[in-house]
């Protein structure tokens, strides 16, 4: 029996990891997508997580997992982050040990503590929706759950997984709350159709919400040696020994997702269950999504992201994402991707916005690493 | 009876005006299309007209009609010009005035003077069957005749207009050279393959060759006040009293083409004759032309213009314009014009390169006017 209500042992962890290669020229090395404004609002990704998640935890109860690299730019932009809940990496190590680490450290400090882990870069809208989802998932994790939240589609999308929702969990909340049957991975065209039809099929927005030993034991059962890794450095973590130990240990982890060491082996055991949610969410993956995201989905609209953007066009669509005061003029261009950068121009279509990731793999064997 | 040679009495007369405004932003009021270098050949296209020219007529024979604006950029392209030989315009009159101040000057300094004029913005490949070409129109100009010189087509292009060829004028020289039945303006793709099918139509280079005295009489039954304009400032020309007699007559004359004052009448009359020619001409009139010239014509292929240009292309095809040393990255485009500078960025296709023309013209009205 707990006495202190689960909402108030709820941590928020935002994993502030992954440069978004699909991004780029926007996105670099040194300004990896979650450093970006991306929705011309004027908050980086990451800052707009902070402001989403603020409502939700107190700033003692907001932890960034980052890079030693974005340490510096990760204070820069959330001044409110308490030191101890700044959790550095000395090299990118996937989901599982990023989170992991998080829910160890937790783990020490409060053995009830729950946790729900949130992207660095995504875009949400409806922070009220979302606010009431995390709760519902919560109180779920506080029953020993692995919660997810899943979104309701609102088009056939191929880019995002889905999830497979099961049974109505009604004695966990009265709605929205379902068994996780599977997750599904990003579907072709007609699959994405026919899950909007018949419906009971939701968006995997990759937020978790455990007990951080719930979340623990259950990566253990995948990946004992990472969990009991992360355990070793938690329990130091905070003294002097913390540096050492994690120095010693890091390098050897296994780099995988928590979607497999933890989502899908607590989806198959059925400790896992999904709030379903209809706030709009998206991963903002490449250009593509931004134009969408920018011009709301409106067909023949040119999106244009940047302060001293001056754009000339006939009626041509797309995006243009400028960090010039250059003049870019489009003539007859549908659904084109120009991105304007100091060294480097991007142009693309949305319909090969996805393809960018290939040319930056090329470029980081063939040379031009420094513009990456 | 003459007794030096035609062709020792033949003057090249270089019109170099116009902007070019469908190759904005590269072309600019500042750098209209003649002084630029489409070809990456190191020579801008009024370099590489005169270098054309000079097998057929030395330097003293060889006259440029531009600009007030232009005077210094023709003089450090082309050192050889001499000072009389360099006739400024104080505002462009188009085509009649241009190249009739240029008749009426040559005409002043010998009555028996022939001029071929031809456009200081075009590209030709295979000198030697351009210089036979002009020397053979030579010849039928000295009889009396106003000679162009057509291309043979290689396409059903639509962008230039055509000489409809009547009956061969063996009189004039034993091949190639034929009545001007009339000329025809540019043809939808139909008409186009129509006649690149049944034959005996030629492209319309612009190229006019004649006596001087010929041209002006012509042209003066068409414009008697323009021509009488221009032969009163060429009896002053080289003296003290020809800047005042130009500015006295010059903004009042008639804007009219060389085609409407002097090729069109005189063919209707039978003066016009036409010389078929087989080497590759183009206008360049947009970034389509520069990127076919530039692959010959190649499908698929993608091409650069521009010294520090870095280009990165998966299987891309069109042209990039570069005059930075920016990386320009492109991913899955199809037929796509990215003309790169300090203070515009371009993107159109093929397609949509004659519309540059429209945004332009757009940019004249509703501001933007520094940036032509």
């Amino acid at each position: 029996m707990t006495e202190i209500a689960a909402i108030d042992r709820f941590t928020c962890v935002i994993p502030a990891g992954g440069v978004g290669s699909r991004l780029w020229p926007l996105s670099r090395a040194a300004a990896p997508k979650f450093l970006l404004d991306l929705t011309g609002g004027g908050d980086s990704l990451l800052r707009a997580t902070w402001n989403r998640l603020m409502p939700i935890a107190p700033p003692e109860r907001i932890m960034v997992v980052t890079g030693n690299a974005h340490r510096e730019s990760v204070v820069e932009q959330l001044p409110g982050l308490l030191p101890e809940n700044l959790v550095t990496e000395s090299e990118p190590k996937d989901s599982s040990a990023a989170i992991g680490l998080a829910a160890a450290i937790l783990e020490q400090r409060d053995p009830e503590a729950i946790l729900g882990s949130f992207a660095a870069d995504h875009v949400i809208r409806g922070n009220v929706l979302f606010q009431r989802a995390v709760k519902t998932a919560v109180q779920a994790a506080d029953q020993g759950y692995i919660a997810t939240i899943g979104i309701h589609p609102t088009h056939p999308a191929t880019g995002f997984g889905y999830i497979k929702c099961g049974t109505g969990r009604t004695d966990l909340a009265p709605f929205d709350v379902y068994d996780v049957e599977k997750f599904v991975e990003k579907p072709d065209e007609a699959t994405a159709g026919a899950y909007l039809q018949q419906g009971g099929h939701l968006w995997n927005a990759g937020m978790f919400i455990a007990r951080a030993s719930v979340l623990l034991d259950q990566m253990a059962l995948a990946e004992p040696g990472l969990v009991a890794a992360l355990r070793e450095i938690a329990s130091v973590w905070g003294t002097k020994k913390a540096a050492v130990a994690r120095e010693r240990l890091w390098s050897g982890l296994p780099k995988i997702a928590v979607d497999y060491s933890v989502a899908e082996p607590a989806a198959a055991s059925g400790k896992m269950v999904c709030v379903a949610a209809h706030f709009d969410w998206d991963d903002v993956g490449d250009f593509a999504s931004i134009a969408d995201l920018l011009t709301r989905g409106r067909k023949g609209d040119l999106a244009v992201l940047g302060d001293g953007a001056q754009v000339l066009s006939d009626a041509s669509s797309g995006i243009v994402v400028s960090e010039s005061d250059r003049l870019v003029a489009l003539v007859g261009m549908t659904d084109v991707v120009v991105v304007d950068t100091a060294d480097v121009l991007l142009v693309t279509s949305k319909a090969h916005a996805q393809d960018v990731k290939a040319l930056v793999n090329r470029m980081k064997v063939s040379g031009g690493g420094h513009l990456l």
